[in-house]
Order: C-alpha cells, then sequence, then structure tokens
C-alpha cells in the first residue's frame, strides 16, 4: 500500500490534512465543514469518552442529556454570551417541507414557520440553567454535577478535520453550587483531570494556566485552560474548564434558599473537551510514516502478522500463536491476529505502521523452530528477536515504555521549544521560530491585541502560581509581576 | 415524601407521564417537543447503551459518527424515502445570526441564508450511503458492519416523554453487503438481538415478526420488528430491522466489483433502537407505587437504610455494613448506602420504593444483637429478616430471581391478553378488551387500513414461520394462510 502524503517538513498542514484521511479517522461529507468520523477514528474517540467518563463518574459527576435546539432569545439573557455564541449558529426556521409543485422535488413549507426561530446548540449553558431553575430551590439540591456528551454546531468559516468543524463532538459539564469557593474548586478540579486524561492517556504534556479577558469564554468570570505544543511549533487549546461565577443564575434567575435561610443566586462551572482532542493526539506523536498512537488509546495495541508460504505453516503458526493471543488478552491487551490470505505481511506491515499500531508481531516457520517472534516497536521503528517465553510479561510492560517514551518525548520537544525573551526584537524572532514564549505582558488588552496584530501569536496561558517576577511588558516596557506564555496556535 | 400520582387503573396515561418525571427520569424542556434526560433516567439509558452496544461488537460491527445535518435534495433520491421521512422536519435555513437594529435583541442575518437547506437528520440512510459510495469500490470493502449512536430530530406534533418526542437519542446500524442473502441474515441477526436485549436485560418478552407495507420503513423491502405488550393491553414496537435490498445503493450509486469481477449493486440493512425503550420499560414493569427496574438496568440494585438514633449506633452499623458493601461490589452490584442524615429512614423506603431500586436492605441496633439484616423485595414488595453470614450470595441470587420473575410476569401477562379471533364482532371486542389478537387476514392494505379506521387496531407483526393455517379474513372472509397479530399501539 502506497500511502503518499508529504513529510512534515514539506507541508505540515498537509501531512496532517492526508494522514487523518488516509488512515481511516476522518473524511468530509457533503455537508459544508461536518465530518464524518470513520470507525477507526471513532474507536480512539471512544477509548478517551471511556477514560474521561470514568474520571468524571469517579468525583461525582453524573451523565445527563439536553435539547439540541436552543430558543433564540435565551442567548439575549446572559449579556456577553450573546456576543460570544449566538453568531455562526444553525438556525432552524421551519419544522415541515413539502412536495414541489412540479412534483419533482421538495421544498420548504411556508406554512410552518416557527414562531421563534431555533438555535442548533454551540453550546448549552442557556438551556441547561433555564432546567436548573426548575431543580434548584433549596441547598440541599446543590451541589448539581452534571455532565453532557453531545454534538454541537457552530458555523465556521474555515474549517479542518477534528481542529474546527461546524459539527463536532463533545462533552459539556455544567454545575451548580452554594458557593463561590467551591465552585472555584469544581473548576480547578476539573482542569487537573484535564491535564491528567492529556498527560496519561494521550500522553502529551500539557500548561496549565487561565485565559486573559480577550480569550475567555463568553460569559465566564475565569476561564481555565490546559494547552499543548504541535510539532510545528503551534499551540493548541485542549480544553477549557470555567468559573462562571453568578452570571448565568443571574440570566435565568436561579436563586436556593441557604442553610441560613437567605435567597441566593447559585454560583457555576463548566468545562468541555471535544474532538478536537483527536487533532492533538495526531499533531502531536504521528511522523513521516504516519500515525503513531499511545498504547492507552490505541485501538489494535498489538497487530500479530504471521509469515508462511503453504497453508501447513500458517496452520502451525496459529498454533502457536494462540495461546499468546489469550495471554495477552487476558491482560486486558487488545490484540489482532492478521491472518487474511488477501494481503502479503509487507502489505500489512506498512499499513500497521501507517495505522500507529504501538507493537507488530511477526512470526514465521524459522521462529517457530527457535521459539521466537519478531517485536518492531511503532514509536522508535526497532525491531528485535524475542523468545515466545512470557512474551505476555514482556509485551505488557513494552505497552507501558512506549506510552512513557512518547510522552517524554513530547515533553522534550516542548521544553526545547519554550524559551524566555526579554525584548520586542527576540520576541519577534522567537515567534517566527516557534513554540511556547515565557515573556512580560503589561496587563492590558490593547497590548495583547498589538501583539497578536503584528506576530499573530496570542497569550495560551497566564501561569498559576508560576513566573512571578518583575520585569518589563514586551511592547510597551510598562512594568508587569508576571511572564505569561505566548504562542500562534490553531 | 408524598408522591402524589394516580393508579394505572385510573389513569394509565398520566400515572405513566407523573411516574417518568418524578422519578427523575425525564421532563419537558422549554423547546416543544424536546425532553430533558434526568441523571437517573440517563444512567439507566447508558446501561442499555454498553449492552447494546456490546452485542453490536460481538457480532463485529463498529461504531462511526455521520453529519448531523443532510442536505435537502438526499431525500429526493429515494423515491418512498422521501413519503416517509423528508416531511415533518427541523429545516435549518440560515446559519447566522446579528444584533437587531434597536439593538435589544438578535435576529436572522438575511444575508447568511443557505444555498441549500439543511435537514436536521431524521434517520441517516441518505447521508450514510452517499459516505458509503466513497468507501465501496470492490467485495474487499464489504461487509462494512457500522452503528451510530446520535440525536436525531422528527417534528411530531403530539409527545410524550420517551414515546415519542421531536428529539431522541438512538442507535442506527447500517450495513452494506455483497449478496441479498447476506444482508437478510444481517437483518435477522439484528432482530434476534434486539429481541435477546429485551427479553435478557429489560425482562420484556417479545413478539418477533415482520411488518405488512403499510407499516413498513420507507425505503425498505422488509421491515422485521420486535413488538411488546405494555399492561394497558397496547402494543409497543421497541425495534426494527429493515432489509433495504439494494435501494439505497441505486439511489447513491454505490456499486461494487464482485470476485466474478461484475459491477453490481451493493445490498443494505438498517436497524434501530432509541430512548423509546425508556417508556417500555417503564410501562411494562412498574405498578402504582411507583418504577420497578430489572436489576440488569437499575441504576442502584441494592440501596442500604441504617436505623439509629445514636450517632454511635450509625457508627456501629457502618462498621458492619462496610464489609457487606464491599462484598456486593466485588461480585460487581451497584450498591448505595444511604446514611444522610437529612431525610429519615421512612422517607428513604418510599424514596427506593418509588424509585424501583430492586433491593432495599435496613438494618438497626437489633439486628447488630442478632447478626441480622432486613431484605425488602421491590417486585413483590415482600420482606424477610435474614442472617448476615453469606448475605453477598444471597443477594446476588435474589438479584437473579427478581430479573426473572418480572420477564415470567410480564410474560404471563402476555400470554393471558393474548387470544385468537376467527369472526368481527370477537375481533371487536377483543380490540376493546386490549393485548394481542392472533387473526387471518386477507393480506391487503385496503382490508388493513379498514380495520384500523374502524377499531383503531393495526397489524403489529406478521409471524415468522408460525401461525400458518388456512382461514379466513375477519373483515372480508377472504381466504387466509396465516394469522398475523393485531393490537392497538403506542
Amino acid at each position: 500500500m502506497a500511502k503518499d502524503f508529504p513529510t512534515r517538513e514539506e507541508n505540515y498542514s498537509q501531512w496532517y490534512n492526508d494522514l487523518v484521511i488516509k488512515a481511516d479517522l476522518a473524511e468530509g461529507s457533503a455537508v459544508r465543514g461536518c465530518m464524518v468520523i470513520k470507525p477507526y477514528g471513532y474507536s480512539i474517540w471512544e477509548k478517551m469518552q471511556a477514560a474521561l467518563d470514568g474520571m468524571f463518574k469517579d468525583t461525582g459527576h453524573q451523565n445527563a442529556y439536553f435539547p439540541i435546539f436552543i430558543p433564540k432569545s435565551f442567548f439575549n439573557k446572559e449579556a456577553s454570551h450573546v456576543d460570544g455564541f449566538a453568531k455562526e449558529c444553525a438556525v432552524v426556521t421551519h419544522y415541515r417541507l413539502k412536495n414541489s409543485p412540479d412534483g419533482k422535488g421538495i421544498e420548504v413549507d411556508e406554512d410552518a414557520k416557527l414562531d421563534e426561530e431555533l438555535i442548533v446548540r454551540p453550546t448549552s449553558e442557556t438551556i441547561i440553567w433555564a432546567t436548573y431553575k426548575k431543580w434548584i430551590q433549596s441547598y440541599r439540591d446543590l451541589p448539581i454535577l452534571v455532565n453532557q456528551w453531545a454534538n454541537v454546531v457552530r458555523w465556521e468559516m474555515r474549517t479542518r478535520l477534528f481542529l474546527r468543524t461546524t459539527e463536532f463532538l463533545w462533552q459539556e459539564g455544567h454545575t451548580a453550587h452554594a458557593t463561590k469557593e467551591e465552585a472555584i474548586r469544581e473548576t480547578e478540579q476539573m482542569l487537573n483531570i484535564y491535564a491528567e486524561f492529556a498527560e496519561n492517556w494521550m500522553a502529551i504534556p500539557v500548561l496549565k494556566g487561565t485565559k486573559s479577558p480577550n480569550e475567555r469564554f463568553a460569559g465566564a468570570i475565569e476561564t481555565y485552560c490546559i494547552e499543548a505544543l504541535m510539532q510545528d511549533g503551534k499551540a493548541l487549546q485542549a480544553g477549557t474548564s470555567h468559573f462562571l461565577g453568578q452570571n448565568f443564575a443571574k440570566a435565568f434567575d436561579v436563586k436556593f434558599l441557604s442553610k441560613e435561610n437567605k435567597l441566593e443566586y447559585v454560583w457555576a462551572t463548566s468545562w468541555g473537551v471535544s474532538t478536537r482532542l483527536m487533532g492533538a493526539l495526531v499533531m502531536a506523536h504521528s511522523d513521516d510514516q504516519g500515525l503513531v498512537l499511545p498504547p492507552k488509546l490505541a485501538p489494535i495495541q498489538v497487530a500479530i502478522v504471521p509469515i508462511y508460504r503453504k497453508e501447513e505453516q500458517l496452520d502451525q503458526i496459529t498454533e502457536k500463536v494462540k495461546p499468546i493471543i489469550e495471554a495477552l488478552r487476558k491482560r486486558g491487551i487488545r490484540v489482532k491476529f492478521d491472518d487474511r490470505d488477501t494481503y502479503k505481511p509487507g502489505w500489512k506491515f506498512s499499513e500497521y505502521e501507517f495505522k500507529g499500531v504501538p507493537i507488530r508481531l511477526a512470526i514465521g516457520p524459522r521462529d517457530l523452530e527457535n521459539n521466537t517472534i519478531e517485536i518492531a516497536r511503532r514509536d522508535t521503528l526497532e525491531k528485535e528477536v524475542l523468545q515466545i517465553t512470557d512474551i505476555d510479561v514482556k509485551i505488557e510492560n513494552l505497552l507501558i515504555q512506549i506510552q512513557d517514551n512518547l510522552y517524554q518525548k513530547a515533553l522534550s520537544f516542548r521544553e526545547n521549544n519554550t524559551c524566555k525573551v526579554d525584548t520586542w526584537d527576540e520576541f519577534k524572532k522567537a515567534v517566527e521560530k516557534g513554540g511556547f514564549i515565557l515573556a512580560h505582558w503589561d496587563g492590558t488588552a490593547e497590548t495583547e491585541q498589538k501583539i497578536k496584530d503584528e506576530t499573530k501569536a496570542t497569550i495560551r496561558a497566564i501561569p498559576l502560581n508560576e513566573y512571578f517576577e518583575e520585569g518589563n511588558c514586551i511592547l510597551t516596557g510598562k512594568p508587569s509581576k508576571q511572564r505569561v506564555y505566548f504562542a500562534k496556535a490553531y
């Protein structure tokens, strides 16, 4: 199988797009900006979902489901939310089609116009807080710790598979609390869960921080984020957790009777990650040979390819391999024994390499004689011939090693691509080079905007409790007390 | 907690609606016909999803995701599909909102009108077959065994929570095959999986059969279905599996090169179940005291309520109960120890009864002395005091017994409410009484329609390989070779 696509060096953007399509992760559809997530890609997403869902439930959250449509008027209720969200949206105006008079097609039935237009949710704060109003009367009803797995639609002008699509899949947590402190704790807890997931499951190191007001979620008091560095030196926002204060409670009039018998507005958070994580996963680890998947999220962790000429040899190999497969499955390892006779071993090797399968085993007649098996690592592309004895233990350990190696590699990359600069000239050069830049900023939205206009770099994160030091803004020279992370971003 | 709602006898329909809302399964929303699925209800749905998803994967299916929007023109392509599906749909006509000139609100931006309207998917055959065209060239690409978990929208005029809502959640399988025989086998396999799920997990016996042309899926050659009987004597279609022939392949021009090197149209199936199953679950088992849930789908299988006056007694009970909880969890049993001090034991008892928790344990100071525990079954409302020794084994067995008892009870109910009739008078009386009616039918759509107009009963299923016998149509007296199942239906 010839996988004809450019290297990262030649054309990073094309490399990414080709890889996503040719490795069967996703593809475009007949609907502008909407993607089809193919079975191989969806299987990775399912593993992400399962891991995150477990972490949410372990911290007391429950899933629920809210309507996909939001009445237009709901967006008006929270003043800053409307500007941020109610613009580029899919609008439902009618609820019926009818046969065309010429009998050749169907057309919108103008008699079936909605009194109030419905917006396909771009995010669900408004419809959920309209619901919470019914659920919350007393402090006994709090906290509400609810998450929803859903599709959302934002009408993006320029789309890229996984990174920015008109429709995407995500989870959105929406919690309600009696006190400000508890809500902030929740916001921070979820940020930490996202960081843990990115690092332990996706093998991607992330920076944690807060957003500048410019980049804050529309309706939030504070937006926390995790930011990852891609191989082209651009940052990718991988997850956000918002402290919403009492903004939505006030917009939807949600009050509770406190223990002290006082009527108070409820405190809120929301937090989400999306299929964008799939894009981050591909861009963080993959190489010019194809996908590289961390073992914990790989649909197939171990592929076994038999090498044989005669049917009889295949039978012998199958016999030999059976207990290995069983032993691996007992350890919870996802194995595929690829005995298809429609493809040659070489084709299969390059297929599994391209699809990012962490470990590929090959076994032929000589291995049968020697009780050996060839093992190939996707991350380093190294091969080794091993004794079959205890092969399940060796493979289990190797999977752990590969997971760790991918993380360490990504971490080194980020460390090698993070710098501190103190002058505007250095800053411009550093932006050119790519990576994270720790620099002083005078704290104003105007300066941030000017920096963006001149360099395309934005503030990705204001570090949490780090890099406090006296300095001067790289652009204006005004005094600053903390360095912040700048980068060009997806 | 007073759960004020009518008995089944008094008002079945109101009983159902109140139960769904008050037991925290679902409720209406600000959007007409769209429901909010609350955490307790969603937790049951998640268990249904997990069980079904496992069965799908065990039979070789994979999940994927297709766009929520379908271009209007796609519905025109399959002639019978358009009449069945493209009418009562949510239509997206615009992709942007803007601030109103008066600055007080937002309105649809008329400059952002779509060239072609988008339909929110009522079902996905069209968009999926437009995609399969890209995936299928050769017999090697077949079969495609794909399933999607998604939300769909059908603009229903009269809605009822779970049973008929504008938006609902479902899974839709869409498979592509090289031969007719293989596609029919798949259709039948999925019907059997649905029946197995209904009986083994939901504890609801179902009839299997095919639909008459009147009730067939728009675009199908044959529709298979499972039908369940509710306590008010009405039938509920719980799942369908469609053999689509080559209809969609022809509509979307999907051909493959066969092993014999001939270009042929692909054969298709589709099959689905939805959140409607939640309605079936409630209506099949619940009683005038509230929900009754089969253990396999109950979010909480065992609730433990401590009975105490002094803090010290609670401590002793907690100590005693700890190893029981551990032992139950080890057996995979979902236990909740409810030591909240904000509610009295009596309140908790009625809460768990109302929420359908299969087993409730109560333990007080006297039990501590006697090493006993009180156990209450939700299905029979029986109580018993048991020795704590081996309580985990006893509970595990009891859960199996309860699951089985619910099924047997529902089966007896169906058997007692299924009759054979041979005359029109008998038929009308039987319809009045409710339940399934096995009767002869002359096989014409006209007769079926007349029977429906006069009695509201429809053909629920044409049995598979059963009830073949000579007879005369109950309405027209014309000859018939097989009895079919009639009933009034949801």
